[in-house]
């Protein structure tokens, strides 16, 4: 994927409904990605499709979630299994003059491809900082690091976001010309995000840090 | 599914990895979906797995879904094929003392199974003014309601929450005993869905319902 401009999309990123809210923006999609902690995969195990929530990072082109070695989600990445993965935040409802055209504001991704294992130790301790480098900024410095043991018992999966797409919906209530005039409110009911404040787990005699104490102002 | 005790999981269901945060009772399942706006539906198209997120709301005990008629997910859903819907509200960020403690807040509900169509008219109508008390109370009452062609060119459709299974974490940090005393910070940074100041899209003449007042406050 060309680093400066939009990539074209596949048969299964082209977005055909709405596609005028459609993205293929590669700093779209890593805008989307880098403020989500969660990520939505779909796969199919040879009986059943799933639909499993994990917590993603980004590094680079690629997206980044791990899991507990001989679980059940990391032995079907880790064997190729083609998937689609979900990202998406909501901004708001959109409240229009007529029932049908209500909508919502959203920023959404989706991903197609396939996982591959890091192996390499050093790149598998650099995703994981990167990690807790997500969560909070720092922090990898502070907590004690993983040791051999509980490296060894996770493994870390990376897939490209060359095959990508986003949809972006940010447009005000659109109604119909011969509803413009109709007497019902019309607007935006904006939904974010908020950071709440931190709840201490120790026993006080632990200097605050930073990105604790500044969690609620950084919402 | 018996409406007052828990259902007992299916072999999809059955919650293998941190297997105390599962939940199978049916009050937690309805109350993860009734706080979502947005489900994820993954699905097998028969050339690949897709992840969609798509509006959703509930009416007893199914979740609701609607789509544009001769569009690809309706398509889909109404030929019977086989889906995962997944539903996650995150809530926090838990920081323990180790690295690899690390963990998150969340509630989360996957539900198994296929989608029908809707098609008896009058629970249709129904199922779209439930949609419309989800975003807001009494809106189905002020704005124009959908004509025979808006209703006519709209899928909804149906899932039976009867296979599903929900799984909450909400812990304080936990460490190995060993780590208890490192001068690490620990606790929980929390994450919640905000109101925020909505946006007038009209030319101030309507009165503003209370839903649109109150929209801040009820955060």
């Amino acid at each position: 994927m060309n680093q400066q401009s939009p990539s074209s999309p596949s048969p299964r990123t082209r977005i055909r409904r709405l596609a005028e809210k459609a993205s293929y923006e590669q700093q779209t999609l890593y805008a989307v990605i880098d403020e989500a902690y969660l990520c939505n995969i779909a796969f199919n195990d040879g009986t059943s499709t799933h639909c499993i929530p994990t917590a993603c990072w980004r590094i680079g082109n690629a997206l980044y979630v791990h899991g507990s070695n001989g679980g059940r989600l990391t032995k079907i990445l880790t064997a190729g299994t083609q998937v689609s993965v979900a990202i998406t935040h909501l901004d708001g409802l959109v409240l229009a003059r007529s029932a049908f055209n209500h909508s919502m504001h959203y920023r959404s991704a989706v991903i197609y491809g396939t996982f591959e294992l890091v192996e390499d130790k050093q790149a598998k301790i650099a995703a994981m900082d990167a990690l807790m480098d997500k969560i909070a900024a720092g922090r990898k410095h502070e907590a004690r690091p993983g040791n051999a043991k509980e490296l060894a018992a996770t493994s870390v999966m990376r897939i490209s976001l060359d095959e990508a797409a986003c949809k972006i919906s940010n447009s005000a209530p659109s109604d119909d010309e011969e509803d413009m005039q109709l007497p019902v409110w019309a607007g935006v009911l904006p939904l974010a995000v908020k950071h709440g404040e931190p709840m201490h787990a120790d026993n006080g005699s632990i200097p605050t840090p930073a990105y604790v104490t500044g969690w609620v102002k950084t919402a």
